[in-house]
């Protein structure tokens, strides 16, 4: 029986609540001898892995460093390595762009055309207002090519994305990109019969785009990266039989929970007003998936002190969601992204998971005994989680521990 | 996406160095209350330890014993119980044997027929010498078989081994042997129509042997077993972008790594001349593999006190590597070997991994806080191990592990 096939099978639905609470690029690195985590003044999560179980999980495999799409795909059960996620659709959902399954979505970058060759292939990084004027006029006059929809959305600076929407449209193009300077123009070739129709359609997109913008240096055509359709993916309700929610504030995190099928909830840009948003619907679905994004973009910027800041801040907030009493909590990370290396990274996350079906014992039951041992987890970081109870394993099963913890999983076989 | 399209995706080359050291048969069993690694007194491995991550990894799935052949291979990054290595190609490599892709190997002995039944499927046990007069003797008489070029290796006392080579050849033969006394001379069968060539040609090889053999007992004619192509494996070139070095004293381990595309390196037969070959070609590689038989020698002999001393003298040696500063080092083992099992076992491999981006503070940037930790760490042994940062893994993670720490492995999706 394959993976999904299981999970379809032994799911099933109940009253128990399940939240998942993702620090963005979690996991660290020592500089002066500890982690972000280790450095952080966190009383309240040190609290609760004293009364929870730990391990440490890897988002792909050992050794393997994500992107934030596949990584966050395996904390929601779904192999990464099944479903991978086009780049132009990543960027689609960056933007918050809402894509249909009919749809093929691909970066674009304004680029400098002249004597017939490619001369800038970021049209000197024309300013972000710039773009926005093009991407308007563009749009007022490119609305269709054929039977297919042409829509168009302003990234920063030369970057945009281009969504094209019909019937029998494929991703199975290359690039329409000379990849240097000096070369002309290259447009998009089918790479199968199935896809012919669609290599038209974009080339004469290229042809049209570039025709409107005859005259406006620097910008006066483009190139096309990452064709991608929408993946067919199937929903959390449908394979977990999860009522999900999604409490994010960047578009790619509420993209991304959207693909599997999950609400997004409106809510505000703090952790705070994260918390309340999860407070207020809390009565209204059994899985919750709350991200915090700023650990990882002070961590890619190599900002030891303010990842720290952030995990303090996400510390001081958390009894708002503990008053909650869900039945099963994980706070976890979907990568690491160590300050030290600017970037993310294959070390695995760490993942503290707490419910009432746990090895560890809760402090109220806690016996002279055991003091000791607890006292040694009385911390959570990424130590004490590669000592955890939980061990070490892939974080694709996460999301059954967690349904297991919240008895949403049937016995398998008899 | 499968395990290898992914590393031809991700893997790139860069100028990091890494190393890895394979005491073959490294774990052990306690004996006297200390396994061998555990009784020997090492102290650099111990130093080493202290400032590196460490685990314990599975050859290829818990309980499972491994021969030297998948070990290795998992080491290498490959995938064992996809890559089976025939028993022909395992004794061809075994005997220094360069083999083709259009080659067949296959096992042979030499066996005794008399009143057209094999009396003898040893042939007595012929001395090596009297096995080698007879192999000069049928090399000068049997060089071709039809198309295919024959070629015949002297092994132990009666043992050999045949290399067929032609276009065309199958190893999809059944064995050529009556596995008992009293039965007459056993052909092999074509599995398949493909082999139906293979088989014509290797039984017109054994008529044409016992032919030239008549009269020559006990020696007079031979059992043919375990047809073998060489596997048709990608390079660690092609699936890793490495430039892969081998240093190794044994034929087998030679031919293991020459399986893999690695350069096999002439060196001498002490771990020290080992050192030395890696110091004099560590600016021609990015990657080495040193291999250490005799820890996996003695466990096999029962000899605890000998497989000590060749862990002793590896760690005499240990800092003459260590002088080079490899970005990535990982002392291991291909497999357990335990002097109280004499013989490989399945218990998982002592891992000690050191790079820039571990988890784990060098002594020199030790805080106090941390000394206690570090303390617990400072013996390389197998309880050191399963405990260690690293987790329990599979032994096909370690060079992925090791690419990840030379930042040899790009992002996996966006």
């Amino acid at each position: 029986m394959q993976r999904e096939e299981l999970f379809r099978k032994i799911s099933m639905e109940n009253d128990r609540k399940m939240v998942l609470l993702v620090l963005d690029g979690l996991g660290g690195l020592p500089v002066n001898g500890k982690t972000e985590l280790e450095t952080a003044h966190t009383p309240n999560l040190d609290l609760l892995a004293a009364e929870s179980e730990l391990g440490l999980s890897h988002p792909i495999a050992p050794g393997i460093t994500p992107g934030s799409g596949p990584a966050h795909l395996s904390l929601f059960g779904y192999d990464p390595l099944k479903y991978e996620i086009g780049r132009g659709i990543l960027e689609a959902l960056g933007v918050g762009i809402a894509v249909e399954s009919r749809s093929v979505a691909v970066r674009g970058n304004f680029a400098t055309l002249a004597n017939g060759v490619i001369t800038d292939r970021r049209a000197g990084r024309i300013p972000t207002a710039q773009n926005r004027e093009i991407v308007a006029l563009l749009s007022e006059r490119i609305k269709m090519i054929d039977d297919a929809e042409v829509r168009l959305y302003s990234g920063e600076e030369h970057r945009f994305v281009l969504v094209l929407t019909a019937d029998g449209l494929s991703d199975q193009l290359t690039d329409a990109d000379p990849e240097a300077t000096g070369l002309p123009l290259k447009y998009a070739q089918a790479k199968n019969e199935q896809a012919a129709k669609t290599a038209r359609i974009v080339n004469r997109f290229i042809d049209r785009l570039t025709s409107e913008l005859a005259g406006q240096l620097p910008a006066n055509t483009c190139l096309l990266r990452g064709f991608a359709k929408y993946p067919a993916i199937p929903s959390m309700g449908e394979l977990f039989k999860l009522k999900a929610a999604a409490i994010a504030v960047y578009p790619m995190y509420k993209g991304l929970a959207q693909l599997v099928g999950m609400e997004i909830l409106e809510t505000g840009r703090s952790i705070q007003d994260q918390a309340a948003t999860l407070k207020q619907h809390y009565a209204d679905f059994d899985f919750f998936f709350l991200h915090v994004k700023k650990t990882d973009s002070y961590g890619e910027d190599g900002d030891f002190a303010h990842k720290v800041a952030v995990i303090e801040e996400f510390d001081h907030w958390l009894p708002e969601i503990l008053e909650l009493t869900p039945d099963v909590l994980v706070v976890t990370g979907d990568h690491s992204t160590p300050a030290l290396m600017k970037g993310h990274s294959w070390h695995p996350n760490p993942v503290l998971l707490k419910s009432a079906f746990q090895r560890i014992m809760p402090a109220g039951r806690r016996t002279p005994g055991r003091a000791a041992v607890v006292a040694q987890r009385s911390k959570f970081c990424e130590t004490a989680c590669a000592r955890g109870v939980l061990g070490h394993f892939n974080a694709l099963d996460v999301l059954p521990l967690m349904m297991a913890n919240a008895l949403k999983l049937k016995k398998y076989g008899a």
